[in-house]
């Protein structure tokens, strides 16, 4: 996984516990792929400004990352439940009604990108 | 599930952003089941300044579930588990090894109790 994907990752994680200012920036150029220099523009402040207080989120979110390792944990239980979806993928026959509803339940633990949806659930 | 329960499942989430202090208190009284005045006397200190830390304790984990979620979220995917297992061992026959493998995978990902573990990853 390149930096980019896996600050969004974290950010997905805990962006919640980053101040305003510090989402607004990462949003703007981790998920609106602004550069800094437009950023700087859009905001009326320094392109030094910008790049100080996206260095300090980025820190941020690393420092929850220590502590609390959700985002190895999710990618680590994203991979095992890869492995039981090939696996039921592997079943023919069988009980059809009990493996679809065994592969729904697992696609729904799946859930691609957004590990926190809105409500916080998945 | 009872506060007691649901203070020690925050407490295994975001137990690392708490203080030394903070853990230490909560790990007397919800794990170790020291009373307040147990705790007051082996810390020497008043019984109130200990009800104060751990409420201040309580709620910092408060705060972080209503900012992550990660709790909720837990309880929520060990529902659809506990679900999928229960569809599995309604499961007859079939390709035993790969349902013997898919049981594994489901069971490592249950882990109870501790959903992050001392290296972060369940």
């Amino acid at each position: 996984m390149d930096r980019f994907a896996w600050i969004n990752l974290l950010y997905d994680f805990y962006g919640p516990l980053l101040t305003d200012r510090q989402r607004q920036l990462l949003e703007l150029y981790y998920e609106q792929d602004y550069s800094l220099g437009e950023i700087a523009g859009e905001l009326s402040v320094t392109r030094q400004a910008v790049h100080d207080t996206l260095k300090r989120a980025e820190e941020s979110l690393e420092y929850f990352e220590r502590k609390l390792n959700l985002a190895m944990r999710y990618l680590n239980d994203r991979n095992r439940i890869g492995e039981a979806l090939a696996v039921l993928d592997d079943l023919a026959g069988g009980r059809e009604e009990a493996l679809i509803r065994l592969r729904q339940l697992l696609r729904e633990m799946r859930e691609p990108g957004k590990p926190i949806s809105e409500n916080g659930v998945l």
